[in-house]
């Protein structure tokens, strides 16, 4: 095989062949009762229930094969899902894939994509347990993450409370000025453009809320102002932010929002795809948890500083 | 609003008007503790563990929409991942379903395609718990399935013994026929037609199989041969099927298969889709199940009245 040579395509390894080259020398933790290879995966739910949700990405559309390598789209897909299970105050356990990519992909990026999603895996603990793997025009990657509230209420969108106060673990508008930066081939700032590719939710934070006593939760994926715009019409309060707390999320990106003429608040604000969890509390947040604002009385609107934002409040899918 | 005119399309209305309009007033039964409109779900695992499969479809590879209505797209799509629970000897009781489609597609037809998997789904008493609604090239469906064991083992592919019997429940070939049909252009047999657009799994009987002490089981999703292959190698067993067992199946095809210069057989042995349910017992068969073969010492092969089958023995991903 020449330096260049890509290797096998998936056409030519065939389906069953890439699969067992993607299951094979995977450890399954104990909590697995049943691992990929059969029809349906079987997985413990200690407390009875079970936290489901899922996400898709399309290529070109999420991630960008040119900027992201498929071990990088692979950690992606699964964070941004195992953010929504960390939202509910759980802990993500369990992952099902599909992955939809042209005949003529070679299986080494498949491996790449699955040792990414496996790597990600191994920072919640979590495992994958089965998948599908189809032909499509593009890549297309769809995850559904199972998690375990550990004998816990689930967190919901609807819990917020006047008099709360409002609370963000993670990072935010980290993940959007990357994007600009890489649009517009703006040198430097690597750690931004990292984060563009590859969010890093806090993992353990939404089970650290839940045990806080958190009232409200979700993760900020469509942008601050958007996904705090659910939490505020879920719980009927209005929610009010700091732009002087905020300062401590604006000021690192004030380098870069120079470099490509962007306003750091509104990367804060609006930018999505950092999967920060972003929470009320009735008293005090825990550690790893900086207060950025208040909920009073209200009908499910968010303002800054008293006054609704002028910018844009996040990602539009359609 | 003109006849023709099909309404709103998906960027007009925009994501989470179009999703409100899917969720609206669809009932959760019970086991939903938490249904749509958070960041996860929340399901009832009443034994403490969860069954959990997937499957992707892409528009013009595993459905065309000018074959096939929204709805009929969405009751497959439900069809195929319940067959894959019921395989496991379990109930599907929740979905979560990823939807990527053009930002021009109508409204009403995402409406008609969430009324189909409702209405399969009701068909299974599960319900639809959460999903993702993103922009793609072209529609892909995404979905996956939880299922309850109700306190038995998982029957796996592995548990095939030499001397049990192989069942089938559910039909052969029918799928495969309609497909021959529609690519054909040829007219009549409608239900052939109809079988290929919507699979008609035999709910129930992956349960029943269970409580008959069934040693393995799997669905037929690629073909009869292709899928017991993956039990015969899993067991390390042989399994033979019979020829004359197969003609209750064969023979409703024979028309189909004259008016296509198909064989019949050939359809029952390779065809795919139809999602019947094929399994081993140690004894006798539940009623619904139709006898086709049985399991002998072997090293994972599967041929018809002792010779391997020289046809196709299913379908190919890549």
């Amino acid at each position: 095989m020449a330096v260049d040579d890509p290797g096998p395509t998936l056409a030519e390894a065939g389906e069953f062949a890439v699969i067992d080259r993607l299951v094979t020398g995977r450890p399954q933790p104990a909590f697995v009762t049943l691992g990929p290879g059969d029809d349906s995966a079987v997985v413990a739910a200690p407390d009875g229930r079970t936290v489901v949700c899922t996400d898709m990405l399309v290529q070109d559309r999420h991630f960008r094969l040119d900027w992201s390598t498929p071990f990088d789209v692979g950690r992606k897909a699964v964070a941004q899902n195992a953010a929504d299970v960390e939202a509910m105050g759980a802990r993500c356990t369990a992952l099902v894939v599909g992955f939809g990519a042209p005949a003529v992909t070679p299986v080494a990026q498949a491996v790449a994509l699955a040792d990414g999603m496996w790597h990600e895996a191994g920072l919640l603990g979590a495992a994958i347990v089965g998948g599908d793997m189809v032909a499509a025009p593009q890549w297309v990657i769809s995850v559904a993450a199972l998690g375990d509230l550990g004998g816990r209420d689930p967190v919901r969108r609807s819990g917020a409370r006047p008099g709360d106060l409002v609370a963000v673990a993670g990072r935010l508008g980290n993940s959007e000025a990357g994007y600009v930066l890489l649009r517009g081939g703006v040198a430097g700032h690597d750690d931004l453009r990292r984060a563009h590719l590859v969010p890093e939710p806090p993992y353990g934070q939404g089970v650290a809320a839940a045990q806080a006593g958190a009232t409200a939760m979700t993760d900020v994926s469509d942008g601050l102002l958007a996904d705090l715009g659910h939490v505020a019409a879920a719980s009927q309060v209005h929610i009010d932010l700091s732009r002087d707390a905020l300062g401590v999320f604006a000021a690192p990106l004030a380098d870069a929002a120079a470099a490509t003429g962007s306003d750091p608040l509104q990367w804060v604000l609006g930018g999505g795809e950092d999967h920060a969890l972003v929470a009320t509390f009735a008293a005090a947040c825990p550690p790893g948890w900086h207060r950025i604002g208040s909920v009073a009385e209200g009908a499910g609107q968010v303002s800054v500083d008293g006054r609704p934002w002028s910018g844009r409040a996040g990602w539009q899918s359609f």
